[in-house]
């Protein structure tokens, strides 16, 4: 008799992404324990209907690490993170089509443009690698401040002359005092796997199915 | 007559500190408006009593991001961030004795011990330099993957063999079948300044000789 193969893992998002990515990953056959939901828990993994499958919820930025490193082997994520690490043994097969939003640049509505022209930038961000790679490609030096959160401050407070962030409706912006310049990436969430398990794991490959199959038939009733 | 001096800003960190830290900065003539306290609030910067100061409340990472670069002249945080960073200017005054726990390396119980003498090891951390410091002093050389969270899914899922991570009880750690095994760094909440700021602005001397004054009386009365 076969040995029982190993839990495969899948990595998924706190926040944004996961409210609607649990649907999606129901109609996959991907369905948390109900501790999942209970908001007071402190598990980090969690057991899913399916024996051979559980899931783990942890930061953004960590879901493309665990997988990347092979300790998940599927996981969802914003094409924000994926483009950021820009890991080789990440591969993003199926874009999902929910979390929807744009990674942009923003400048304060007062002195807007004040910097152009100036051969060296200071920038806030979350994202220091597309940020750098984005000014490189138009001969601009700039200097990224990596910030975890609270982008917005920056340019009132004398950090950086723009942010490159995540907008969404854009109010945190306008809150703030400052408006969106440039879209630098439309971003959505991807189904990602690791390509060493996708190679030698079939669930794997059959997981990357389902979900392609899923956004198909999505496609098709819009 | 002299124009109005600039608003201080005052950073502080979510979480963990905050709770402890106000008493102190209440004492100190640093009280933010009732906003601050209002937990729907999306506000990220807040008056004080003071018409010449406002607080900014960022992750802790960015508390030390914002002072070193002046964009914050005052801040706190704990010593394990500016451990982390290092910025030659930021500057740490007085260890305000709050905010205590430890910055630690931890392994699986079921193991333990396992990779000791291997010449390579991988590391999960939040933590990249102090961690790589900490083992290059050991002649160890060790690859650090960085996780922003949930270090402890790390040793389970075959991402490091062991992390380093802020230890508070230790039940954490327990439930995820970890066991602390060596303490890097004992942590405490640090008063920590720009530099530039504070030989220019008497404002900033003032505010460490009131912090440094309150802790000195906090100790007398212990």
């Amino acid at each position: 008799m076969p040995a029982e193969p190993k839990p495969l893992t899948f990595a998924i998002p706190k926040g944004r992404i996961l409210d609607e990515a649990l649907p999606l990953m129901a109609r996959a056959g991907v369905v948390p324990e109900a501790e999942f939901h209970d908001k007071n828990s402190r598990a980090l993994s969690f057991a899913t209907e399916a024996s051979d499958m559980r899931l783990i919820r942890v930061r953004a930025f960590d879901v493309a690490t665990f997988v990347a490193f092979g300790a998940a082997q599927v996981g969802i994520v914003g094409s924000d993170v994926v483009e950021e690490f820009a890991y080789s043994d990440l591969y993003a097969p199926v874009d999902l089509a929910i979390g929807h939003c744009r990674l942009s640049i923003a400048e304060p509505v007062q002195g807007r443009g004040n910097d152009t022209g100036a051969s060296h930038l200071r920038i806030a961000s979350k994202y220091p690698n597309i940020t750098r790679r984005h000014f490189e490609r138009q001969g601009i030096q700039a200097e990224v401040v990596k910030l975890n959160g609270a982008m917005e401050l920056a340019p009132g407070l004398g950090l950086a002359s723009r942010i490159v962030d995540l907008v969404s409706t854009g109010r945190t912006l306008k809150d703030n005092g400052l408006v969106e310049s440039k879209v630098i990436l439309e971003v959505s969430a991807r189904l990602i796997v690791n390509r060493a398990a996708l190679k030698t794991d079939e669930r794997v490959a059959a997981l990357v199915e389902r979900f392609r199959a899923l956004v198909a038939d999505m496609k098709a009733a819009a």
